[in-house]
């Protein structure tokens, strides 16, 4: 999965889904097309801000997604495709999971070069 | 390092911090002790509630630590061994970094078994 930063300009207040996770075993090869069919279409929503992503070697999977408003997370949510792929995480592909939806209130960092 | 996830049944509101971060090629061994270091004085803070860490093979790092409250992320940010990391931290560890601090609205997730 391709992941990209939100602009480092970026002034709050935005929104950010905290999604963390833990894989199950189960279909890796549909699991990974439609992991990165999400990025891909979450790009295309209104008020998609960035996603960035990690898993590490104990299986504990971090994404977290930035958008300009609740209201584009919600429609986020209810997307169609989308919808598709929550059904088939929560039947199979995550053992669990946590969503957190979160105002980000401030915001600082380092980028060197 | 070993992570806790908060207690999912925490009910929200509370605050996260997202800390995202590229490393260095830098100093691994003096990196992971202080970063093992503090998750154990993160720990024993007033009003820490959890915190979830993945870095995936491609070097981004995400870590998210909960907290009751904002008051309770000042104290950790001003802690003093804790600034003494971050200053080796900007100095020599992290290529670049960002960290938000965000207000948890609303969580929901999966625990199977």
């Amino acid at each position: 999965m391709t992941t990209t930063a939100p602009a480092v300009t970026l002034q709050p207040p935005y929104f950010a889904v905290i999604f963390t996770s833990v894989r199950t075993a189960a279909d890796p090869a549909g699991y990974a097309v439609t992991a990165d069919r999400m990025v891909e279409l979450a790009r295309q929503q209104h008020g998609f801000l960035g996603i960035e992503s990690a898993r590490g070697a104990d299986g504990l999977g971090i994404t977290v997604s930035y958008w300009e408003s609740e209201e584009a997370i919600r429609a986020w949510h209810d997307e169609a495709e989308h919808r598709l792929a929550q059904a088939a995480g929560r039947q199979k592909w995550y053992a669990a999971f946590q969503l957190r939806v979160c105002r980000v209130e401030r915001a600082y960092g380092l980028n060197v070069g």
